[in-house]
């Protein structure tokens, strides 16, 4: 199957003329694929339709604004549309999900990666995030953006871009987030909200990493140790825990942040963040791993001071070739 | 003496008029005022015009890239402008600034407070950042934007807002910004260094203030209390010791957070942070101190078990009185 790729009007008159929309989620689901549900649902019924949301996992309490309908069978979907989702496995198999993932009709989505899953398929792989995409839509659908539906759509913009500090963040996401505030978005609200607030969990997992932080390699070499013992106990979302990785090569001279998390059966997974002069994947791959230039990440079992010390025998390899680089 | 309140186009014509700039900071220089400094310098440059910039301390390292030029006192200023000054007060003693305080031809401001100590000033309240007005200034001025005056006044922008998530973000900082973005300023590399770079001091004492942090009446008060003892041998700048006390209001639960910094002195420094629903300054008040509704602080000697104890009896009251409304 190969499916068509529309443009936003053709995407708006599908919605328009759709009846009993189901709405699909990717699993582990963010500010963006909730975001995206959040504001099509309510602009689906202030067309007068009948619409609900379904995923994998539960939606976060941290989306609880959004108020939304979850889909619980009370209606037999008339149309099935996909946000934010690349591919079909990104569904997961649980709540019933898998049974529409090859009914898609409509995905809308802003990763360039995407399968090509549903018959049809709005892309825009410039956009930071889909509630970027999801905005245009939705006007060209005809409905005015209220602030209830702003205020979706700003989630998935903020939560994208890390506020706007992303390097996907453009001067159009900018110009959308300025639209919605226009709209009546609450922003200080969804802001504070969204970035503001921690878990005690998240406090407690905090201070055992700066408590096992260290530094290697003149410094430029930054490492934090999390057990199990450590992890377990505090229940810390997963969100959370990955929120963590970016803390050792934020620190000032630190070339290449190192955080190894161990799992339940004791091996270590392990997240390799680094400066824009040195390449992460190259890191990972030598371990047996991969990723991206910036963020990659690898799987090592053995103890602590083992796995460390063979992590940073491949650091320092790349800390080399900086070294060789001349000077610009 | 009344300062004349003007628009923007005069105050751009006035700066085209102007011969041997001398531009000045408030002490203690943040974003905002360091980056206006930087594009007024760069516009002024552009012109043919020779421009300084003075400030009553060292302008903070994190700003090195806007390479802004010191006045060093080689040409005798024709046209003295203050940015982001709200009252003399604010210039401070050292680097023979004061000399120049009561000889202000324009000022540029966003603080509804400005006393008008200038012979004329353009100020607009409704700016989240003094870099908002002065991007209207500069291109009234005829100048184009280029990639590092853009990124200079991005610069005060993102760091007034706190990354455009304090409530003085407005629609317009939003479209401001995705201006500065068009005319080219490297906004990835800009956010990477404002807001993930912290130093090694920063950790230590993020660390101290973790291990201190304690909860009180039911989880709704969090404590974070740092000694001399520890402050003092992390070298931790002012600024950095400042974000802290966000920390203990940002945990899940908590309705007031209080910071207690001990000085050299060994009484302590209070940070009083509230959420919306908690008269901040209530608290700081009925202890000598005083503030904002959200944000208020109160100084205490005493030691600190002693301290914390006259801080909760505060707190609350407050609390009682959030239990003493009824239900919405």
């Amino acid at each position: 199957m190969t499916t068509d790729f529309v443009d936003v009007q053709t995407a708006a008159q599908r919605l328009r003329g759709a009846e009993n929309v189901l709405i699909l989620c990717h699993k582990n689901p963010d500010g963006d694929t909730v975001g995206c549900a959040g504001a099509l649902c309510l602009a689906l019924r202030s067309l007068g339709k009948t619409a609900a949301v379904l995923c994998n996992d539960h939606i976060p309490r941290l989306y609880d604004y959004m108020a939304l309908p979850w889909y619980d069978g009370a209606f037999t979907p008339g149309f099935v549309v996909a946000v934010d989702v690349a591919g079909t496995q990104l569904f997961g198999d649980r709540n019933g999900i898998a049974a529409y993932a090859e009914q898609v009709r409509l995905c809308i989505d802003h990763h360039a990666s995407n399968s090509g899953f549903a018959y049809e398929t709005l892309v825009d792989a410039t956009a930071a995030a889909a509630c970027e995409i999801m905005t245009r839509v939705i006007e060209a659908m005809g409905v005015a953006l209220t602030p209830a539906i702003a205020g979706c759509l700003y989630t998935g913009l903020a939560t994208d871009t890390g506020g706007f500090r992303f390097s996907t963040t453009t001067a159009e996401t900018h110009r959308v987030a300025a639209h919605l505030m226009d709209c009546g978005a609450n922003v200080a609200w969804l802001n504070q909200r969204l970035f503001e607030t921690r878990s005690r969990a998240r406090m407690q997992i905090e201070l055992a990493a700066l408590q096992s932080l260290q530094y290697f390699l003149d410094g430029r070499c930054a490492v934090v140790a999390l057990t199990w013992d450590q992890i377990e106990p505090t229940g810390v979302a997963a969100a959370e825990l990955e929120d963590l990785t970016s803390l050792p090569r934020s620190i000032e001279g630190v070339k290449v942040g190192l955080t190894l998390r161990q799992q339940k059966d004791g091996s270590f997974k392990i997240s390799v963040r680094t400066d824009e002069d040195v390449d992460a994947c190259a890191i990972a791959r030598r371990l047996g791993g991969g990723g991206h230039a910036r963020a990659a990440g690898c799987e090592l079992s053995g103890n602590l001071d083992y796995t460390r010390q063979a992590l940073l025998t491949e650091v320092e390899k790349e800390l080399k070739k900086l070294d060789a680089k001349p000077a610009e």
